[in-house]
């Protein structure tokens, strides 16, 4: 098979591949036969979940309505009613100035993500000079998604983080701004909040200074908002949702329970909006339009900020202290700390001075059943050896409370063992 | 706003942007408005939406089967149980030779060209000289979607049809095998059997034949099936389902009435299912598991093979043969030949010798509320003037007889006025 350098480049195997592959794997073989700490699936809510079944039971009942989301295209901007809707609810709630003209959908934020880091990254000539241009993300370690999208190589610069201990077992990343130089290689700025893979939730601060800087150097800012405010709102801190004709927001159906549909939302200034538009076109005709159907109604009444705030995020909040708590005790003797856990679904562990590498760890725990993320795929565009890179792993929480438990304790046995006898098969 | 070169090649107008768009505000602006003979919206059919309505009901009352459909994440492959069905089926009934290594989901049809396209064309090194090949169209016409899908310029190569004339308002293009020359910068041929926009249907001979030159020259043949056999099986000739480890067979269930829900099929050898599934992580993280899952019992039990021959193909087929005496009567005195419709939604126009192009015609009609698709858009990858190219226009058939025929009748209206006047403004 004679591939292109395209060809090449995006069918070897990739982190996010393998992630996915684990989580398909584990999900079509059923419960009980892997313990999946791995992906990103969100947790089955009941209470969430009543609301898209009561959902769908009307769309039957409404005449023809079934019949119209299933059997017509959308336009390439996605579903207008939607659109409508969402833009009248941000507008109404937070006093963003934005209308139909700022919201895009897509068939998933990956898809998102892929449009807009090429139009703001990788060869150009940028109004003027032939360059190359990278996105920047101003806190390593930040999605492995991310790390295989760029067309170019080259493609992506990081800064490393400030660690600041909170405590024996905790601690928390921060963006050095000292150290955030951002010369005119630089294409995007762009950060997850909460922070995919450490659950860090950048302050209200920290994003307004990220938006000053970008805007001072006519970049924009994009914010990957998949797990975060006004929905699903996974958030454990105070965090406001910030928007500016300057920002790029990025949000996801998925979290909220829907990742079935893969429905992205992209809002940002009507240029950019346009943009996506015509990407849909050529890359995918339309996005898909049943899970803006399926939230319509919790979107039209503004439901969906309750329902993420009274049920999702108590939902989360809730494991992620139960899983800490697991990993408190079962890790007490064979050091292990973990990222201050203010956001998402994950935990970020960090195994300080373990012998071997976060990517041996995960094929030794998967021979045992238990499938976590080494944390090495997590920064994109960082350059040199920074062993801090090596001894990290990412840990999902949001499926059942006892795989959890039993996972932790599997992995806490593991790491135990491998401190006690260093490693002696390297 | 400063964009790489991607973002200036891809979000410029484009042709399927202009479609879409156009498709999009006629659907959302409700019936009546505007007379949609444009874009490739499938119709409605009673009796397949009460399929999918029936099939909606037993997820529903299938213990937690709607809220797994909607609340988990498919592998990077597609979900599996319907990959398996499918699998089984086109083995048992064509003697295919595959197995679920052998099939692929994405988000659509148009995303599968895109991965297709870019991994076989496009720069690179094809083991060994630095190249850049082409995906050469040998029957132009060819699909308005491919035109701007090539991730570098001069991506496409095309091929002048035959014409023959069928009687004086029918004529019909066929592949110029003898000028059919495959050069080693060629990176797979590409047909779409029917065609878009011509509903004509390649012969299984002259598939072989494309099927026997890409094999000789070591590249594939990829088949654009959106409306082909065996599903939905919008052909009026015969025609049979062709597949070998050659060829790489893209299917939809867009055109079955399920276009809302994003579902592209792609069947192929294992080498190129594994890099489809590779790309489907990186760019959108796994297909939507939806419209597989409204699916999956009529292709479990077969049944997708006899109501697309049964009741989608006749439903089309009277479509067709209704709007043809539409224009063969409402065209009497205006020059205007029909390509043979042999299936797809479409009728492909050819008014020879009109003193104004399909694009002007394009215009004036939408000003009159009737929208079409000027034909010089299905022209990608032939160079140099061919007045033919701008003679031709794409109807769709597939909404409302009375919508069609209105349209067909503002039409004739507007193209004898150009004729008898010249054209004046030019």
């Amino acid at each position: 098979m004679k591939l292109s350098a395209f060809g090449r480049k995006f069918t070897r195997n990739s982190g996010i591949l393998r992630l996915m592959d684990d989580l398909g794997s584990a999900i079509s073989a059923g419960s009980g036969k892997m313990l999946m700490l791995g992906g990103g699936n969100p947790a089955h809510i009941p209470e969430v979940q009543k609301y898209f079944r009561t959902r769908m039971e009307s769309i039957l009942a409404n005449g023809k309505e079934f019949e119209q989301t299933i059997g017509d295209y959308d336009g390439p901007q996605g579903e207008n009613g939607f659109i409508e809707v969402l833009a009248e609810l941000l507008r109404k709630e937070y006093g963003w100035k934005i209308g139909p003209e700022n919201i895009a959908l897509t068939n998933g934020s990956q898809t998102a993500f892929f449009f807009l880091f090429n139009m703001f990254a990788g060869k150009g000539s940028y109004g003027g000079s032939r360059i190359r241009r990278k996105i920047l993300f101003p806190l390593a370690p930040e999605y492995i998604g991310y790390a295989d999208m760029g067309l170019s190589d080259d493609f992506f610069a990081a800064r490393k983080p400030g660690i600041e201990m909170l405590g024996s077992q905790i601690f928390k990343y921060h963006v050095d701004f000292s150290n955030l130089k951002v010369s005119g290689e630089i294409g995007a700025i762009c950060v997850s909040r909460p922070t995919n893979p450490t659950g860090n939730v950048l302050t209200d601060d920290e994003i307004m200074n990220l938006s000053d800087i970008a805007g001072s150097h006519d970049i924009p800012l994009i914010i990957d908002n998949a797990y975060g405010t006004p929905f699903p709102n996974i958030i454990f801190t105070d965090a406001k949702p910030i928007w500016n004709e300057n920002i790029v927001m990025c949000m996801s159906l998925s979290k909220l329970g829907l990742p079935g549909l893969r429905t992205g939302i992209v809002i940002a200034n009507r240029k950019i909006i346009s943009s996506i538009s015509a990407m849909n076109a050529i890359f995918s005709l339309a996005p898909g339009g049943f899970g803006v159907s399926l939230a319509y109604d919790i979107v039209a009444s503004g439901k969906i900020i309750s329902i993420s705030r009274d049920i999702i995020r108590p939902f989360y909040q809730a494991k992620a202290e139960t899983a800490v708590s697991h990993i408190q005790r079962e890790f007490k003797d064979c050091g292990c700390c973990i990222h201050k856990p203010e956001g998402a679904l994950f935990l970020w562990l960090w195994f300080k001075g373990l012998p071997i590498s976060s990517m041996e760890l995960y094929e030794r725990l998967k021979k045992r059943g238990v499938l976590i993320v080494p944390g090495n795929y997590f920064f994109p565009g960082m350059d040199g050896s920074w062993k801090h890179r090596n001894e990290c792993i990412r840990l999902t929480y949001a499926q059942d409370d006892g795989v959890v438990r039993k996972g932790i304790s599997i992995m806490a046995d593991e790491v135990r063992k491998i401190r006690r006898t260093g490693n002696k098969s390297r």
